[in-house]
């Protein structure tokens, strides 16, 4: 009843007309031949929410995903990647476009410095993989940022509000998104969250335990009241 | 039509009628830490179409799948596992009593040596993953093997036959499914396969790009045989 509520108050009032919102969700996927993989356990679950609730208040949303098992939102732009160098790419290409940018995907930071070209076979008793870092997305929007509304996600599993707090910062964002995601029904796969918003100023709102498309839409109410006051 | 034909002779004639048949399907996950993992492509198709095949002809199926997004056909018994470990143990625990074992999935071969409790940081600018042997189930399978009719599979990238004949006589195999996933249409992910069926008489089967459910059934029609001459 209360979703009910919010998105009828959504549609009434289309708070981002026409507003450029680029939205990534998901994990990457790094090849360590062509059969292995690392990843992680993003299912894109909040990302696909936070597209929905932005098109509800009539954004222009371009989704940026890895894979997923989710189908895309009724019109938004979708573009399906697989490396968090793919994502990197393609996030630069559309970032000056855009007013409001949220990364919600949970990039690899790593990736495997070579790919075997064929199927490692398991002769070795042990196996060393070298992983390098991959390119920081987010921290790259955080400098090359001039009009966006920038909001990141961190993920974490202890010290949630201090690593999320000096996140926030490193990354110059405008509002970040923490979550626990080793609590009870928050975080990866889940079709529910319980996170904190974080602003530069300080300012702190714990929203509890609820669906991942009310979550969704805290997070957009948020963003459209710091894009009012901008 | 051809696929309704093969049903329909396969209802009538029920040929696998209350043997035990244990099937595995699916890739294992090996987490590094509570939030990334090493898996592989494997998406169960194969061995979910073995099930499905094999309940058809009246065979009491036991199905253990790593993590899948598909749905247990009915009337199988359904183990859901998370690692090779864990797919160890269960497969090792019910083994006795099948008359048919059938190893679809795509195991990790290797796990990271130590499971980090929390999430690693992205201090460092490289991250080295120690990886070690997990059991070889199948080769375990052979070893330990009175009665059974064992299967597996030979999921390769170069050299296929070769491969293939050597894994199968190593592990005491009674059939190998041999496929290249690097053709197009075959293997991981797809919903067509092609494969090499062979013996450890030397003989060679060749089954061309078909359905998945149509090549369950040649490997299932294939165990029957193999079954009656028994």
């Amino acid at each position: 009843q209360i979703e009910g509520y919010i998105l009828d108050h959504f549609r009434r009032n289309q708070t981002l007309k026409d507003v450029n919102v680029l939205i990534t969700a998901g994990p990457t996927m790094e090849p360590i031949d062509p059969v292995r993989y690392i990843s992680n356990h993003s299912s894109g679950k909040m990302g696909f929410a936070l597209a929905k609730a932005a098109l509800l208040c009539g954004a222009k949303v371009t989704l940026v995903a890895g894979p997923v098992h989710l189908e895309p939102p009724a019109g938004c732009t979708y573009h399906s990647v697989k490396t968090t160098k793919e994502m990197h790419e393609i996030v630069l290409q559309l970032f000056d476009q855009q007013q409001v940018v949220i990364k919600a995907a949970a990039v690899a930071d790593y990736r495997p410095a070579e790919m075997a070209m064929q199927k490692i076979k398991k002769n070795q008793t042990d196996l060393t993989i070298q992983m390098v870092k991959n390119p920081d997305i987010l921290l790259e929007l955080g400098k090359k940022k001039t009009h966006q509304i920038l909001v990141g996600f961190a993920a974490e599993t202890e010290q949630v509000a201090a690593y999320a707090a000096d996140k926030m910062k490193r990354k110059r964002l405008d509002l970040m998104v923490a979550n626990d995601v080793s609590r009870e029904g928050a975080g990866f796969q889940h079709d529910t969250n319980e996170v904190i918003l974080m602003k530069p100023s300080g300012e702190m709102k714990e929203i509890p335990l609820a669906s991942k498309e009310i979550i969704a839409q805290e997070i957009i109410s948020e963003i459209v009241t710091i894009l009012n006051r901008k």
